[in-house]
């Protein structure tokens, strides 16, 4: 169960309303790699938990912490907006000052759907999207997921903080960006309570390895054809991160033959003509 | 510029068609696990890649890799679906055999829309949605986003790998999951190259660490009420991960006030009621 | 800012696991008339608040309340999901045992991508979307944005009672089902608080009525056509429900001319034929 | 079955075409509180219409007048877009002005996917979505739903009145903003004719109230931490608006203990060491 | 403007009430190829018709037939759901039954969320999606993209009439195939009356066609590495469907370059490391 | 399988960089006639076609062919991006010169979310969706899907060509332009090689056509009510395209009655009000 206090986790304030950055904004607010993600992502992960229940605690904290993270995006484009239109009305001179005001690079949204508020979108209006809740029920799966949405989420809010000459939402960015530095660093430390590389990897590591086929498990496949400069690095060669092995670079060639599907389905109702003897297909070359 | 072969990287074969199956592995296909999602993301950080180049060779070959990948697992699809309802109506005894078929657990749109094919949709019918193609520019971002992604989809194929029984689907995804080992692998690899935790954190590693609210930057702040236990690990004391501070434990308390937000807009015609005085808004006590 | 005491609202138990009931629950969750629904609405209209503060503050705090029963629900899908492969494995003679476990109704993605938990979905797998979040900065509209939630809400909750036979289910919904009723009649009671219909009516009330053009204000249109039965009620006749005006019911006939636009944009590349004169169109008759 | 007459139901002229405007009219068209929700959610309803058959007919007659109303809306658009790059290339002297048209506030789908004219979408290039189409089966709920779709409407045609100096397009809007007026009471009207707050709520009023956890009908809980303040008003005192209970007001403490899940399944591969005995899982302390 | 008579365009009746086929049917009226896209496909392009006028009538009275296919169907999906979990109640034995009866291959949403009637969505469940209506402004793209509707969509209608063993459900839908094979008619009519092939490819016709790269205009590109076999056909040799050029087999090789792009922008907060002279990339070599 | 060579098709190079020129050419690149679908949609064509392989074969190339043309794409708005923000800082005045740039016209997430480089999305944003991806099983539908995404593609380009005034960017326009003469050209050489209008319709051409109701295959419904004009042309007189009827002209009138749905289900739990006898339905009058 959850509680409010109604107070904002760090202060927010707009010395200079922008409403083009209250747009911006939205991106960390409803974006892929924005503060509904990571607050739904983190708190499905606690709820659906099995395991040692310290994740499942520390989960619920940090997923607590970025409900109030929505709080304070939604505050600032509040303020960013206040009295835009109204403002750009008297400045302005040019014919339609309002839509020019809406139009400036604002989300029309926020006025027209919202009243000068925040939206549960990103920067280009396209709503929240739960598919981008990560909850796999493995831990290791799930606290990479979760270190890139933190890896994201700073780089996204380090752009912001250079989008913007307001000290206050500076101040805001300071304070987020840190949160974010620290979230990377939690996630990962899970990975090394668990034992880092050699103990996580390959995720998952409850399935038998003997099992998958070993021959191609280390294996870097080059596809490029002929002539093409071939990458090398510390993934074409030296031991594998888990100990288990050595990478291999690979030139791919197929080892399966040409697909054959079965001549349509009666039932399914393709053009007579495809439901002929396909030998019959008329001709072709070799190259 | 790509070019094709017309075989499959690895053989495909169904010893005995299962339409559930079949929609099972949609999942693979166009899921957010799903092969459309890694070999989209992974062209586009090489379309856009900047900095060293083999990374952006290194992503175009794996990307390639993955369109054969589609084509696999498209296959294995229309092979889990041959003779489908034809198969089913001679079997079944019911009324609307067909319908029983169609509906037995299989996704009706591969019948309905596809005429008993592959979709570019996920295992419940959801279209494949670009949202998941992460290619955020920053190097060290775009190998967690691959890791956690070759870390769903080999978990996904493992579970997959338990919901059949066929000797030629069990072989293909030994094939993936092998392949998925690799992949995970070679984008952690990178971190390594990259110096690891201590060359790449924070994400991204080039703003100046300084001009972040540092205070909080290596704090795990605790959200719980008072009496709840509070979850400890590596994440809460020790050196940290990037080795530039210790990492502490810290209730958290809010640092703002509760937000104050201007009257309502005249031209965004909140109801009248919202426009008065605000001091005016009837009694509040405090608990 | 918000906090956490890991323990749940009301108590969730489910006596006999019932992965098709997981499914369905899902439609509470992520689905429209679901709990991540209502809970954003809620939060997002209180960051957004304008106007009397005590608004803003009964806004947190069902919102807040809200996660509370995602959490219930999380909880519940997954202890519906307990065991299920693996106790219908035991059970099956038939071929693929946990094929027909995973597709005997339940969301295979709820063992695919969750191992076996909640998602952010609805009953068809379709992610919560966060353009269902409405907080439209006008009071009234808001309030009855939020009844209308709770009446589909608590019809859902209602027609999941149905459902299941499982005595902690429905003991579970027993409570949410109570919640539903009491939400409707808060968000009501602020209509009330405002007025009432002759207070709030027409939403947005700070828009001059003289404005709009009142002739057609309080006229039910009926567009039938001849020979057609004619809905006649409270709206087609008596004293409009704000007072202002009695209803009229009126035979809806075209005030307007057929629409004729330029022909195309040389630049937006129509068909040649397009841009002749639009004169030489051919025979048309009159009926 | 339906015909058309091909005029429109109310002239759309416009004087100034302002492809900026044609912009945010797409929000009345195809965004959330746009016309072709409302057209497809009455119909919608009309086609699946149980119960009084008049309810049926009113639902089909104001349907069928919103087709009317996307026509006029896409027929302004058109309008407003007509000779919009070409106009703008004449008068501008900067590189690229047809650019400049096109991105200074228009959406560039319009000319890119339309060649000029209205899309399925929204202000910010959202497509239309069939999830907003609330048709509930239960007939208060739909109304409750309708009404507020009309209350966003209107709020949203007041808004875009505000943007537009246009006398045509005022003169559109006053029409439009007129209908919704009507279309708001008529919606609440059916409420009135089914007894008001005493004959529909709690809605659906057929699942028997005592069956519900009535302890909790109607309380308002309030889940703020100590020393926060407590919103009161209507609906904490006095009588429930359905005359059965009174209002409570209560501070909500958890009802249910932690919740407790089995651990991973096997056939899920969730991490290895999440499948050691969870009471293993390192020092916890309490705050 | 529009108008209703409330009746059906074409009997729809339904012998053996059948929920699974009601999930099916929803492909027919939410689908990609379903009714409420050609209904808002034919109307957009209607509404921002350019050009001969008698095009705009055609489309609308089309249009305005497809408002009335959506009634049918949705129609035939309430009939085929009516006493769906109460007949189910009564055959099964089984716990549960009525779970067993809305999981029984039915949407669970059509009862969920819509009380035993259609929804606005396909046959997984996901909504209408508004991006399928395409209107292009060219009228000749158009009406191909309206062949294409009514070609998949009478496939789906022979899918469907497979699916069925219900006399009602097959006379309806042996309508609904019938009126789809004269719409492919109509549309591709105008693609004749237009003059055909040569009258309007390439679509656009507008552009000049000597503006275009012309060498590659007419040139089937084939992309299979050596030893692949070589499509030959009426794409490969012999004159241009537009009678302009005549086709030629030409074996792909890249035009361009490997692209360079510009180091990382400092602003974007790439890592570090990729900021570097992208010389050092370290070790390449040729295959 | 695939490979790659790393080379462009043909040379992207911008000489101007425009970031807003950025923004319109992701509507080629993830809008609904843009290259991911087209590549899609071919691939998952082949993956999935039965009947004569040549078709097979021709698929898999050109969807091979435009992996090249999302590359070459996706390298133009990275060219067009290059330095953005940052040579607009050093030429702007304005406060907040950064945000200017990045909201003057280009795409927020462009820079935002990936750093200056291409996304799966389209020009608003909306991230690219499967569910464009067409592949019936029906040969002749999925050729016209084809032609119909190629003329609207072909009509894209030929648009963004009018917007730009960069040499580089209109010599690439004007290779993919004539790309899409081609393309069209070859899948409507594949309805003539089937025999044209008389070989390939009513599609699917194997349904047996006497089972349709024929009274009305051939008939051009006209939906307007009396003194409407009525459109006439090639669809409403003459010998059918497909040589087995004449088109007639019809005044559509309904042949069904008003549906007549059952009363509500008591578990779908509608208002008690809808489950009296619907006589009691108040009074109605008939126009």
């Amino acid at each position: 169960m959850f509680y409010y206090d109604g107070k904002l986790q760090y202060p927010v304030r707009v010395e200079t309303p922008d409403p083009r950055f209250a747009r911006l904004l939205q991106q960390a607010i409803g974006g892929v790699e924005g503060e509904i993600r990571v607050c739904l992502q983190y708190l499905f992960q606690a709820f659906g938990a099995r395991g040692p229940v310290k994740y499942r605690q520390m989960l619920l904290s940090t997923g607590t912490e970025e409900i109030g993270h929505i709080e304070m995006l939604a505050t600032a484009v509040a303020l960013n907006l206040e009295g835009s239109p109204a403002a750009a009305r008297e400045a302005a001179a040019a014919a339609n000052p309002a839509v020019a005001a809406v139009m400036g690079g604002m989300d029309p949204r926020q006025f027209l759907s919202a009243g000068m508020a925040a939206l549960a979108s990103d920067a280009n209006g396209v709503p929240f999207d739960g598919s981008h809740v990560y909850a796999s029920g493995n831990l290791a799966a799930d606290m990479y997921a979760n270190a890139t949405a933190e890896a994201t989420g700073r780089t996204l809010a380090c752009r912001l903080f250079e989008l913007t000459d307001d000290p206050g939402m500076k101040d805001m960015l300071r304070f987020l960006i840190a949160r974010d530095t620290m979230h990377q660093q939690q996630w990962l430390a899970v990975i090394e309570e668990l034992g880092g590389h050699q103990g996580t990897l390959p995720i998952p590591n409850s399935f038998p390895q003997e099992t998958e086929l070993v021959e191609v498990s280390y294996d870097y496949f080059f596809h490029g054809i002929e002539g093409v400069p071939v990458p090398e690095g510390r993934f074409t060669q030296g031991a594998s991160l888990d100990g288990r092995d050595e990478y291999r670079l690979r030139v791919s060639v197929p080892m399966g033959e040409e697909p054959l599907l079965a001549p349509p389905l009666p039932q399914a109702y393709a053009e007579t003509q495809q439901m002929l003897d396909s030998s019959a297909s008329g001709p072709t070359s070799e190259q």
